[in-house]
């Protein structure tokens, strides 16, 4: 299994730390942004998005880091991050939905704003303000549970966390959101949690 | 099972449209955006992120479109709509995903900007582009391909036509989009496919 990420990708981290908890071994690609190998022809055949993630595995071409997890999870992590039953499965989906929404749209868009100078997705209080929207729901729930989904870590947890950490460097404090902070400590004690990659 | 919709929201069509594939019964109930109902504390309550559609069954409650069809299509679609195996499903989930990141900041906002004057996302030009990357996307597969994750319909279809449909509202006409328009029709003849509501 290929798996095309980049080292400043917070959504190449989420594949990153699923592949790491659950001990999977697997042929990394860097895909260099500074040198645009993201928009590079060979590249889009395999994510004709232009962005990280994505994996080759066979037959299999998947280019959403929400269908990455899935897969993932799915392949190597039976019933415990991704459940198959209707309503866990759907818990599930409910945050790794959102952190392709308002945490992309608005975290992470922010962070790129503040950090490259790009602003595809509005200004930067209009995107703070969309991610807003998700920290408060994540805090919402946060402050009355130890994780997002279910009773224990799920992918719902890996998904929000890249953004959710790095919200400060979009301009967003996480002073205001104690449920998150502890939440991110605890997703960092589980068992082989991986670091990001060095920049 | 409570399902909360509005009669403009392309998230809520897309509802509506696997709901009467499957032949479900259900409650609907009309959140009416008009009176701000989707800020009202008591719809905060099922969702907290004020937005529709919602689902309320039991104690399963979820307020992202994408975990909504997830659970109706696991509840009551059998393997159809979303199969359980890894690589189907996270086929599915590639589509899905794409429906609430690029389609909903992209064409769905620029089409709320030109029909009710809201610019959260960027400006009309922006939101174009990225809805142009959706629309890119699907032409590619739709190109060679009559449903987009499997040879067959699924959730996929279902979760990306609302935006796709209605991309003409946000100023993006379909004529450079042979594939889409071929297959929003054919998404259109399925057995018991459902209008919008009536505005």
């Amino acid at each position: 299994m290929k798996v095309y990420v980049w080292k400043q990708s917070g959504n190449s981290y989420k594949l990153r730390v699923l592949l790491a908890l659950l001990g999977v071994d697997y042929e990394e690609v860097m895909v260099d942004f500074r040198a645009h190998a993201h928009k590079h022809a060979d590249y889009l055949k395999i994510n004709p998005r232009g962005q990280v993630p994505a994996i080759v595995d066979g037959d299999t071409v998947l280019w959403d880091s929400a269908a990455c997890l899935v897969y993932i999870a799915r392949k190597f992590g039976g019933e415990q991050w991704l459940p198959s039953t209707p309503a866990p499965m759907a818990e599930v989906m409910n945050w790794t939905a959102l952190a392709g929404n308002e945490m992309q749209f608005g975290l992470q868009y922010a962070r790129r704003g503040l950090m490259r100078g790009i602003y595809s997705a509005g200004t930067l209080e209009q995107m703070q303000a969309n991610g807003r929207v998700a920290l408060d729901v994540l805090e919402q729930r946060l402050a009355q549970n130890e994780w997002l989904a279910l009773g224990h870590p799920t992918l719902a947890d890996i998904a929000c966390f890249p953004y959710a950490e790095t919200a400060p460097q979009g301009g967003i404090g996480l002073d205001a959101y104690p449920g998150i902070a502890a939440w991110l400590k605890r997703c960092k004690a589980l068992p082989n949690w991986p670091e990001r990659w060095k920049v």
